[in-house]
């Protein structure tokens, strides 16, 4: 079998270019010390990057390698589409064990690639080290494409929150890998009401919400009843703590609450909760109005 | 004695972000899902990531956490410097195993806002994630300072090559963690001289000198006796081969070379060879007239 160690650096990049494609503003793409990238006329910038490991975010056995492409470049794309933004460029640092099948390497490059084409940006260069185990770690530039970043610190009292899709099973279904970014929702959400909070699902509803509590300051309620369980996951607690959904959560004032689409083509936008007070805190409310505080336990980075 | 598993990852980023120092044009910094910037008003962005993996590019019972820090900033910014640009933004993907003592997260934080520092840049989000060792990936936004930008492909017939600084052991030296990136130099040069090609040695100078002849479709000729050995190096080998150096390699008009000054404060420049003719290859003539074929050979990554 053709490993990278036999193709090495150089024939690795080559490999690379020839299966990425370049979009408009990429004035020096993939080969040398740093991209040149021709600015956008207006607006700010966004920039984010995500990691994903062999072992923690993936599994080899279970995961093809394409998708391991994709997902790296997916959660990114996320994590633009959630501040209102649209991804512009990417670069890509891979980290290989050497013994890596070539074929491994190419189905991860068509995995980004088709992320590329489908959230229209380009990969415009990287960095291809040898590593212990499969790392793929993406840094993403994007645009704003309206006035202000919508941000996780801006839920308010008299806001609703709100979820898109379901949660829960993500790794056990494959979704993890899978999923589709919620870039066009959250433009259609965007121009449809005015949404003060907005991130992306991706350490499990619990830990989320409270990171969303910490930032903005405010104590969120979540009906235990509302909460869309996917049919994949294993019952509520999994759907609270799973991670990986990668769905949107979104708070918006609830005299705003009939400009909230209940669908957004196959995605349904399900109510969950509402802003209850002043102060840093998630309360789970059972159906018999017995509340308890919902603990910051999600998916465990270390 | 605490490790990051029980800080967790929330614990991380506060620490993280008490650390870091920010600059302007940073409108939103880590904690969102991204970084909101404001762009650059005129000229063109520079966007680049390396990579750094324990065992492949430091050894961390060598390399004190603080220079696993200033390393994986210090040889993005000379990426940049190389382009022509100087930096603006970066953001930090950092893999840690659990068992990781928070005292070692701290330093490596230390060595990144040290570095942030001293080449003006902000450090604007990223991730943290468990792994199997240290990974530290970076990835950065410059600015072009000029019009356009140095290319490693631009290198002409009639143009001579140059090296700064001297060249090999830097593995055994400390040098590969410890390195001052080449962003001042780079600078002084450009506005000195009218240069052709640039890169950064970061996979030994035969290695390098291949990639700047593939992409300039030039041979180029070193003279033995003048490539700049290190006093730590042993010997010519280590210098064309030994890698992490991350000293600038340039093409300049041979008519120029008067303007091509021959030390820039500490920093030694020296004239290596000459570009030959149209083709690719390298070639290393030693002082009795011989004339070799120059392997590419130099740090491997797998």
């Amino acid at each position: 079998m053709r490993t990278i160690q036999k193709l090495g650096e150089v024939g690795l990049i080559e490999r690379m270019k020839r299966r990425l494609s370049r979009r408009p503003g990429v004035l020096v793409g993939i080969g040398d010390d740093a991209a040149v990238l021709r600015t956008p006329r207006a607006g700010k910038l966004l920039f984010a990057s995500d990691m994903i490991v062999e072992g923690v975010h993936f599994d080899r056995s279970k995961t093809p390698a394409d998708l391991i492409g994709w997902k790296a470049l997916a959660c990114n794309v996320s994590d633009i589409a959630v501040m209102g933004g649209s991804p512009l460029w990417a670069v890509v640092s891979l980290g290989l064990p050497p013994k890596t099948p070539i074929h491994v390497v190419d189905e991860i490059y068509r995995g980004l690639e088709r992320g590329a084409r489908q959230f229209d940006l380009s990969i415009v260069g990287g960095d291809t080290v040898r590593a212990p185990c499969i790392i793929v770690d993406v840094a993403i530039i994007g645009q704003l494409w309206r006035k202000n970043p919508i941000l996780r610190s801006g839920a308010r009292l008299g806001d609703d929150l709100y979820v898109t899709g379901t949660l829960g099973g993500s790794y056990a279904s494959g979704h993890h890998a899978r999923f589709i970014p919620r870039l066009k929702e959250a433009q259609s959400l965007l121009r449809k009401v005015s949404i003060h909070a907005m991130m992306d699902l991706s350490d499990g509803l619990a830990l989320d919400l409270w990171q969303m509590s910490y930032a903005s300051e405010r104590v969120l309620r979540v009906e235990a009843s509302r909460v869309p369980v996917a049919r994949t996951a294993q019952g509520l607690s999994e759907a609270l703590h799973g991670g990986e959904d990668f769905e949107l959560l979104f708070a918006a004032a609830a005299d705003d609450s009939k400009r909230v689409p209940k669908q957004l083509k196959a995605c349904p936008v399900t109510k969950i909760g509402w802003v209850v007070k002043k102060g840093i805190g998630v309360e789970l409310e059972y159906p018999d109005g017995r509340v308890e505080k919902l603990k910051p336990r999600g998916f465990r980075h270390f």
